[in-house]
């Protein structure tokens, strides 16, 4: 059986305890996971024997296209977008007497419209296509891992040649047009270049015009995307030599991000890893420094599950991939975040990213 | 008062008719639209008298300052995100009998956990806030058309400098570096770069390592984000000479969109919009190769309301910002779109996006 077929018999396996014959699949995320389809509009339904993909007219052709590559065991509908859209969903359900929808990405409107257009009975599910998605194959840790190298790269690249003057959204724009030279369809999210005592105190600062400083630590999180995959990845550096306040910082989170590395193994909780980094900052007094969580699930989705938090039940398993990446942020100091990305092996995890962190290393050439 | 008081109050105007003392906005855009807080994690509470933003530690010293720069009159809880968060909410709604929430937003799992969370009676409404986030202030089109400079600049900039051998990511990726050097955030969608018979035949292609070549129709459509506002503009070329084929098909196109401008004023249905354009292009014989809608309105948003589309009954109004971007695709021969982007005025439309169409010009220097 093919990768997708597979991926497809795992959800009606799922299904099966749901109460439903079929599954009406909205979730763009999962649409192309389960088919291959990157289209921004469509509605697929799982049958027990049956996978249909029900899109608009500029998608057709493409729809065909993706399915047949990916090796996707089922067919294309193409209707008018609108209500003729939803009428051709109705009309492939219509032999089941309960479809199951996605109850975390249906919205209660959509719902409402889809209970009026004569579906069979509806029956709320969650997550039963991110269970499989979870868990990643062979073929999507190397999409990852080839995401991780690029982002790598670049950061090198950009950093080995970097003039003074630049601004947090120089640096940005530079890191992003290099991931793309280098093969990525896009950066990850939108690359944080967060420079100063203002800018770096915001864990999702968005860069700005302000110019790299001497003295500024700067905080760079910076991931690709490759087939549809991310990766996730920060690393903090100074402008010019560090103080040795910066570098004791420095190494606090460094060392708490090396804790959160040992604690990543299949069986063990969120929760734990979530621990593991924030006692050792906790324990130095700057427990409120760490602002936010320890990490999350990176895949189709730059955020997904499991998370790394500190009221997660999630338990980890082998080949999930999720970021390690606790930091200090306070007004008038700055920021300090130290990230990978792994995925969970049978005995521990395997770093995906690779870029230098064992010292808080000045930006070179030093930038006025 | 603030802009962002008005907004506030006519939300509060709205409110009154659909049964609740108060309303529950989960949407970030339309949280953005309200507040100016740009953080990916919130909900926003519009009472009779008050505004809250209830969100996460990441985000606590940001969504102050935004609220303060944008003149919001409202306040700032921060609370741990899950179902912390979900409790600071219903804590916060805890006075009002009844609860607006938005029935488009909201999940039907969300609407659960709000449900079970201890909030108000919970009432469904529908674009209470998108009402006004429609018609666009003298800011927003500002800001739009910032966005429409940028784009036509770097692609005017792009083309003039074009070497041969280029793929299509090579000149999506040139597009992007330029208009981000010019002062965009970012795209304002994924760029599209879709050359030749087969790729240029798909309306949505993501741009691959197809190098342009001699003879293809290129479809290019570019916009830039500025301030959150998004432009969109798609042009036409031809690598190299084109045929007298090519030529007419893109003259029964340019005509098609041109009827299309001339259609858009306050008081026209979108639905009139795009049958000015599109009994142009049946009437040729090509109504099937014209596989989409004819546009779309454009702000925080890519696509937003209102829509000219066959199914439209969306009244354009004096401040809507929409695009008219009639085209034609067949695998074989390829596709041609050209795409304008107006805000409707009291007796038409100004056209915002400014690049040359009035020919199917060839790239030049021709490439390979």
């Amino acid at each position: 059986m093919s990768t997708q077929a597979d991926r497809a018999a795992a959800v009606r396996a799922r299904l099966a305890g749901a109460g439903a014959e079929a599954l009406l699949v909205s979730s763009l995320t999962n649409i192309r996971w389960l088919t291959g389809f990157t289209g921004s509009n469509g509605w697929v339904v799982v049958g027990p024997d049956d996978l249909v993909l029900v899109t608009d007219g500029r998608y057709g052709d493409q729809a065909e296209a993706q399915l047949a590559t990916a090796g996707t065991p089922g067919r294309v509908r193409v209707a008018p977008n609108g209500p003729a859209l939803i009428a051709a969903v109705a009309a492939e359900s219509s032999g089941f007497g309960a479809l199951g929808f996605e109850a975390h990405d249906v919205t209660v409107h959509q719902h409402t419209q889809l209970q009026s257009a004569g579906l069979p009975r509806l029956v709320p599910t969650v997550g039963l296509v991110e269970a499989g998605r979870r868990r990643k194959d062979a073929a999507e840790i190397a999409a990852i891992a080839r995401a991780c190298a690029i982002a790598d790269q670049a950061l090198a690249e950009v950093l080995a040649d970097l003039p003074g003057g630049l601004t947090e959204a120089d640096v940005r724009n530079r890191l992003d047009a290099r991931m793309r030279e280098l093969g990525a369809s896009g950066p990850s999210y939108d690359t944080i270049v967060a420079a100063g005592p203002v800018n770096g105190a915001l864990p999702h600062h968005r860069p700005t015009s302000t110019p790299l400083t001497a003295g500024d630590l700067v905080v760079i999180d910076v991931g690709a995307l490759v087939d549809g995959y991310h990766s996730d990845m920060t690393r903090t550096f100074c402008v010019g030599p560090p103080t040795a306040d910066q570098l004791d910082k420095y190494d606090l989170v460094l060392r708490a991000q090396l804790a959160g590395l040992a604690a990543v193994r299949p069986g063990t909780t969120g929760r734990d890893v979530d621990a593991a980094c924030r006692s050792i900052i906790s324990d130095a007094g700057l427990g409120e420094w760490f602002s936010h969580g320890t990490g999350h699930g990176v895949g189709l989705l730059i955020h997904e599950d499991p998370y790394n938090t500190a009221a997660s039940a999630d338990v980890l398993a082998d080949g999930d991939v999720v970021t390690v990446e606790p930091g200090v942020y306070r007004g008038g100091f700055g920021g300090i975040r130290v990230e990978d990305l792994v995925v969970v092996t049978s005995d521990g995890c395997r770093v995906l990213t690779s870029s230098p962190k064992d010292s808080l290393c000045p930006l070179s050439p030093p930038t006025t």
